[in-house]
């Protein structure tokens, strides 16, 4: 997600060493992290963070990290997540490419991808969350029946996501062509979904696992 | 595909049992069956027969079979197969379930399925030619490294043939969502197609094969 460049973000964030994670402090000992040892649901790129925010809300009884690159951005997540006074969801500020260094293998319960950047051409495929190098360090990082939720408004990363995943050895086990023609009480939306949608968009979802002796 | 009761389809397909194998006679000897030894392309449910009989003539090297169970739709395959003087082309009039009493394992290089009837209702999913049973099948007549092409304009069947196909292990190759706006100078289109398209309907299309070693 594009958003104006806060020269500030940084010392803010920094301020805040109990909810964010700048420098891979917590890496390795991410459970520690949280008050209730429970499961963990990680969102990769939050965007203005409505998704993730009102999942952890509405889930007490699990724990969510936010993974964001963009200092700018994870203060949005952050005013958010203090605003609501959450107390189980984490946010750390780095690369997607770092993953297997801030979990142990097999910890996390499921992942969610919102709208991520579809990075349209073709030299840039490598950039796409849904690579097969993303891929294996889903898997690495999953529980062995994690789950793996994608969402977006872009037919072309969304037709892509399904050839590599398949080619990687996913299944999956809820497919929606058009969410928002289709019923699904459980959907929450995020701003960007929103904004689309009333836009006249369809809206792209799946729920996907890894096959076990691929 | 539904089409006026013809009273006098089975006399006039018996007339030609050169193209046209009514009871099985064929059977485990297709090759035998056409001229040229070559590789063989099968269209289950073949509706009016553009698809298949634009195909045939497009490529005199490759043996096509079109397997459709309704008589009165074989009549129409018949009639353009007899106009276009097709010899690479052969008709079988049974149920689709029937093919592995056809075709040897793995003698099956590609499999084409065109606006299959989606059978909608949940009590019905046992009839969509996705079904894993009928993927099983699939997966006995083609060779190890055969292909599944598959077209429709119907957005639930698509969504649960992806569903489907991914959780019995199979991979997509190519994708299309919306196969009219995106380029595929090599599609063929069925008339069903045509008619769906013009009213601005969605076709879906995808290629797909199986893991080797699920």
């Amino acid at each position: 997600m594009r958003m104006r460049y806060k020269p500030w973000a940084e010392d803010y964030l920094k301020s805040h060493p109990e909810l964010v994670d700048m420098d891979g402090s917590h890496a390795r000992h991410i459970s520690d992290w949280f008050d209730k040892d429970q499961e963990i649901y990680i969102e990769i790129g939050s965007g203005m963070g409505q998704f993730i925010t009102t999942l952890a809300g509405q889930n007490p009884d699990i724990n969510f990290i936010s993974l964001e690159r963009e200092k700018s951005v994870v203060v949005n997540i952050l005013d958010k997540v203090k605003e609501l006074g959450l107390t189980n969801i984490k946010l750390i500020c780095n690369d997607a490419l770092e993953l297997n260094e801030y979990f142990k293998d097999g910890e996390i319960d499921r992942i969610y991808l919102n709208f991520s950047d579809p990075w349209p051409k073709k030299r840039h495929t490598k950039r796409r969350l849904t690579y097969h190098t993303f891929l294996a360090l889903y898997k690495q990082v999953l529980k062995e029946d994690g789950e793996l939720h994608f969402k977006t408004d872009n037919r072309g990363l969304f037709a892509y996501s399904l050839e590599s995943m398949s080619q990687f050895g996913m299944y999956f086990t809820k497919l929606n062509l058009n969410l928002h023609q289709e019923d699904d009480e459980d959907n929450i939306e995020t701003e960007y979904e929103r904004k689309f949608s009333d836009k006249g968009s369809r809206i792209y979802r799946m729920e996907a696992k890894f096959h076990k002796n691929l």
